[in-house]
């Protein structure tokens, strides 16, 4: 039976697109390298018509599918398991941008365009892409969508989500949605897009995408500044806020120990400000001039030097500062690896209850994890934690990870929970925490999931074992 | 059989929250008596629980559910049929403000909430609730999200979904989903907060909502500014989209016949410009300064009239005057309604492509429909004009509309969609626009809408016959 299908998906694709043979670890290992699967096969479609047909092939045989974007994916959510029976949909060779609106404000692009070749295309038109993050270079618009992807400027841009204003879609039967769309208001039934967006590849295949665009500000312009606690940056953010408006882009912090450990696997990195217990990174984006951000950036830091919120603070006073400035914030993540293993957690709370989380969750790890390390760091603006725990200092992290991660977890995810919080904030579900949502999320929410999943795909053949479990 | 259910429901929510002899008409008839229902009762539950315990009572019997907000729709969404056989269930006495958090810049309210309650609630707080709508003043919030409205600062925070952060919903089958959350990030699974938003009542009924706020700005101010041509109001709205970024919550067109209409009927209101082929309305809002606000406004307009967009333009000096101009604004459908009877249509399209589509339309009605008015005007940042048809001068409108709707609403539509655009952008399809919806969506969508309605309200008994029609 596969070897027909085999040979059906060569006709449609060419020999050289369906790869059997060989290493195919690219595919079927993801980058953290926590998940090994084993594909039936690796197919690369080169359009939508070709994805719609390879679907409708697999379809026929009862053959699950595993969409794959970049393959940059935290949770496993876009390789094939062990069982050798999956076809891995490689959406890579669709990355042709299709146009740019500029009146619009929109473009529309194929779902395997690397992040990075959009935010290029919107900038040579004069725009402005504003999603970004850590895998850019490699990530696929269509896997930021599935998965709704985060990022640095999500306190003013939203999630991926929130970037999208329509798709076009392989339905799990081998339709084709045409739902590519240029429009800001359209209230012609059920929102398939935001359906779509966020199912992780469970729902159907997203082969091409309308995003909008925002002008390029005339000036963008980076500040640190070091704060005594969580309480004051929570301050500091509603002050930002209400001073710049939604000139204030970004809002990053990072705990004492998240710099620390930058300082000590990267110390080429000049650190701007003296090691304090929080450091935040603020982005400011001006429509109006460089004169006018600076002097709003100036203005916002006396105030809240005298209001006691800051202890010490550095605009960037050019492109590289600024550069360096993220380039520290960015490293946290390969300190980390640098240190060793660790457990990462991407959490959300209430910009309100982060405080009082962080504050319960630290006592709680100290109290019955000894020695454990947290860096803590992420997105204030958004509410948005990466709640890491390193092995203690001197240990082997190995063996503390195989020892202690289960108990790690239930301590940081009971505490999130208790706080109103999620705990997936931006990574999704994938395959890594199935079992967890199961567990803890809203009762009623899992039945409509499956009632939407097995309604949509009746065969259970996209991505089979993501995001919920079918019972 | 509804003797019994009747009986019950009493006992549930007591005597005077069912009613079902009298004068019913408040709830029976939509607000422009376009449709004329007749309710087996309208019964008022006054919590979550009784929501829900009522909806497990209905289903039981296989009676169907209307559910209420205010009833302002204007598609005809929110009332029976004239079976005699649904239930109306109001939301009306669910109307407090749960919670409102500062530091999260978000509220807790319940579904029956008037819109202007809720706006007031965040302004005594000391902040926005950047929703706003002619119907204010007595449409409620969850209705709001049913029907997912849009107003008049969509250009800077989108539609109502996208102030809504978390939900509260009661299933077709009585289940409670407990969905609240002031989350701006939460990859937990299906996007359910955006199945049920603009799902106009038809998969559960919405029993509260967290919504986000904005701080308030430090000034805001409005202009008016007179082109020569609609090309010309696109080019300043990207002029202004430029220089304002995000300061700019507001841009409205209003052609001439617009505001020709408001002067005849209300000639009391002062129109601060000379007449002009297309008038706009600018408004800004500023996170810096009343004068900060005043000289980005001059610049922008002196910018303008030297590329020759716009002809005249007049700054507000004063909240009053700031009020005229919106008065002007808000005037026009009162000014169509004294004309006369006349042919309403809520249509979106992508901005780059509005001048093209309003002059092919208004060719072909001007060649079709010989002495029809066209009455245009609306949301021109978000693609969205309220594109009316007036009958001739002196002309029997009701007769007009007997004999012309039909054809009127098919030139407009076609051209519509060969622009692609939406034919309902902010008004919902309720029951008016069900078959249109029906023979104008992508083939493979609206199967899609089918299968989630068919998976999440098997019974069908959720407001049946709107939005989409169940094979």
């Amino acid at each position: 039976m596969s070897a027909t299908l085999l040979a059906s998906l060569r006709k449609l694709l060419g020999e050289a697109q369906v790869l059997h043979d060989g290493d195919l670890s690219a595919w079927e290992v993801d980058w953290r390298k926590r998940y090994r699967g084993k594909a039936l096969a690796v197919i690369r479609p080169a359009s939508t018509d070709q994805v719609a047909q390879a679907v409708t092939q697999c379809a026929a045989q009862g053959v699950s599918i595993v969409p794959q974007g970049g393959n940059t994916g935290l949770v496993g959510g876009g390789v094939p398991n062990a069982s050798g029976t999956q076809i891995v949909l490689s959406l890579q060779r669709m990355n042709r941008v299709r146009a740019i609106d500029a009146d619009n404000l929109t473009m529309t692009v194929d779902a395997g365009c690397v992040l990075q070749a959009v935010q290029e295309a919107a900038r040579s038109a004069g725009f402005w892409f504003p999603l970004s993050l850590a895998a850019e270079g490699s990530c696929t618009i269509g896997g930021n969508l599935a998965t709704n992807a985060g990022g640095t400027q999500v306190l003013r841009f939203g999630n991926a989500r929130d970037l999208c204003l329509g798709l076009e879609v392989v339905t799990p039967h081998g339709d084709i949605w045409h739902g590519l769309s240029g429009l800001r208001k359209d209230n012609t039934g059920y929102d398939l897009r935001h359906l779509m967006i966020g199912s992780e590849g469970t729902l159907g295949i997203i082969t091409g995408a309308t995003l909008k665009l925002a002008p390029q500000p005339a000036a963008s312009m980076t500040a640190m500044a070091t704060c005594p606690d969580l309480p004051a940056c929570v301050s500091l953010l509603s002050l930002a806020r209400q001073r710049l408006g939604d000139a204030l882009t970004g809002f990053e912090v990072m705990n004492h120990v998240s710099l620390a450990l930058v300082a000590q696997h990267m110390p080429q990195l000049r650190q701007p400000l003296p090691a304090a217990p929080w450091s935040v990174l603020l982005e400011l984006s001006d429509p109006q001039s460089a004169e006018h951000a600076r002097a709003q950036f100036e203005a916002l830091l006396e105030a809240a030097l005298a209001q006691q919120l800051i202890d010490d603070a550095a605009v960037a006073q050019s492109v590289a500062q600024s550069k360096t400035m993220w380039h520290l914030r960015e490293s946290i993540p390969l300190a980390q690896a640098e240190e060793g293993l660790n457990i990462k957690h991407d959490v959300s709370l209430p910009v309100s209850r982060i405080a009082a989380f962080c504050a319960e969750a630290q006592a709680a790890l100290t109290r019955d994890i000894p020695g454990s390390r947290l860096v803590n760091f992420g997105h204030l603006g958004d509410g948005n934690l990466h709640f890491n725990v390193q092995a203690p200092v001197h240990s082997d992290a190995a063996a503390f990870l195989a020892r202690e991660e289960s108990r790690v977890n239930t301590i940081v995810y009971d505490c999130v929970v208790a706080h109103g919080g999620s705990i997936s904030a931006e990574h999704g579900v994938g395959a890594l925490k199935v079992d967890e949502l199961a567990a803890r999320k809203d009762a009623t929410a899992l039945s409509m999931m499956r009632a939407v999943k097995a309604a949509l795909d009746p065969q259970g053949l996209m991505n089979p074992g993501r995001v919920i479990q079918q019972r």
